[in-house]
């Protein structure tokens, strides 16, 4: 197979994995990694476009909240795209806002790929679909919640913070039974946060309350100092996820569990960047998600002996 | 969304499962079940061609072996039609063997769907594409093989059997792990067996030799007399199994327990019958795999919420 040209676009966690396994892998050759920010690894990201005929695949590594919905639909004009955006509830309009620009510039986007969307997402959807009345269930942790950390951070006079997403033992007893669980039951929210004493109340009291991230969950809040933080808690990736599901006949449960969340994300998205590279050589033009792409467009080689 | 006119053909355990769950899902309308024995739930499968506008979707209930890769490469002509074939070794030569008649019928063939193949395939292609540098391990049991205990029950003298396929703890312990594990030390084989007594030395001998199925193979055979089987393993029907893989930074793991093999095989084959529909609706005609269709072809409804 020839190599697949890959463009990066923003060079965090994700992107710093996504360059990695490139590096590792025979399968890919690097074109640029492509920032706002100077420095000395990167091309200035509004220098992209001179580099659209030279890229066969652009994996868009910046945030999900606001910078993905601003620049991929810009980008998609130009480049066939793999992201992970993983804002569930804005998934349907992220989508439209990019079908606009597939059509103008005849290119293919696949968006939200990754674990969770991603991964998890194809297993509901089979789960749902082989197992009779009953509804997958995911939970997720024990592991490193960027964005509930993020929420944290925001608080005035937090320094630093860090949430661990946990899994309630109990839900996931009677979740694998088949029960559903809600959403405030599935998980506890254990918070380390660094911040000057006089406002530790006022700073437990604005996480427990805070809506969607805290409120209605059990939540632990613990305040340390910076240093024990920096040596328990600076650079956690890992991260862990389950799905499970049952009906009156069969069990299914499904286990992840991840050193490193960015890396296994970097994996998925460069494995939808070779889904990619096969739409596009059949003209398959649009923007896709997991559930649109048949498991094949995925294998670089013979896959009969997998079946 | 309308019902979808379901035919079945053949009678046995996976014929009557398909039937039951049709019987309970308003998705699905059953017009009859076609059988080479006459009975008075069935109707003769000679006559099924006179069926052939009124069917939307053909069940193929035979078994694997000799059955059908005979009957599908005809019923495909006139039919769409779902099958669970289960023979890996001979996939390619089968598939080979319906692309002529759907090209000639213009019709939608999916084949070895079911668990394994079927979900078990999936998950081996997403996981081996997802994790880097390293191969699924699938693991089967504790459950009843139907394949050994008839190949048993070949054996001259021999008058009932059944074969447990157990997988070996020490041997799930180290694939999780991510080391390649050979076949033969993957699973243990219990047999119980039903045989004259003057019998049983060259019987078990038989057994333990036979190539393929024991040959290599931990292998235990117990004599018991028939009363017992008929108390303790007539009507056994469950099964179970496990995909794991892990590389470097990620751990997957994955467990299906099902108390009815037919049952849940019956389940995925209806899955891939709305597939059908739907492949049917777009004009996609030929031979399909279960990595050959995206996941959403599997939803009823709306599958974004899945995402």
């Amino acid at each position: 197979m020839e190599k697949i040209k890959i463009g990066i676009a923003g060079y965090g966690n994700l992107g710093k994995a996504c360059e990695q396994l490139i590096k590792d892998d025979s399968n890919f050759e690097l074109v640029g990694v492509f920032s706002r920010r100077s420095s000395k690894q990167t091309i200035m990201l509004e220098r992209i476009e001179e580099y659209k005929d030279k890229i066969d695949v652009l994996l868009i590594c910046v945030g999900s909240s606001t910078d993905a919905p601003k620049l991929v639909p810009e980008l998609a004009k130009h480049f066939n795209t793999v992201d992970s955006f993983d804002t569930h509830a804005t998934l349907p309009q992220y989508i439209e806002s990019i079908k606009a620009s597939t059509a103008t510039g005849s290119t293919t986007a696949i968006v939200a790929t990754g674990w969770d969307p991603g991964l998890f997402s194809l297993l509901r959807i089979y789960f749902d679909s082989f197992l009779t009345n009953t509804q997958s269930q995911t939970f997720w942790g024990s592991g490193v919640s960027l964005g509930h950390s993020n929420a944290i951070k925001d608080i005035t006079d937090v320094k630093d913070a860090i949430q661990f997403t946990v899994p309630v033992k109990e839900s996931i007893t009677y979740a694998k039974r088949g029960i559903q669980i809600p959403s405030t039951k599935k998980h506890r929210r254990v918070c380390y946060v660094v911040a000057p004493e006089a406002h530790h109340a006022r700073i437990e009291k604005e996480i427990k309350t805070m809506p969607n991230y805290f409120a209605g969950y059990e939540t632990e809040v613990n305040f340390i100092s910076q240093s024990l933080f920096n040596k328990k808690f600076k650079n956690r990736k890992e991260h862990a996820g389950l799905v499970v599901s049952s009906d009156l006949s069969s069990k299914i449960s499904f286990h992840l569990k991840l050193k490193s969340n960015p890396r296994f994300t970097a994996q998925v998205m460069l494995s939808y960047a070779i889904a990619n590279f096969n739409l596009q050589k059949e003209s398959n033009k649009g923007v896709f998600t997991v559930a649109d792409i048949a498991p094949r467009y995925l294998c670089k080689s013979e896959y009969i002996n997998k079946i």
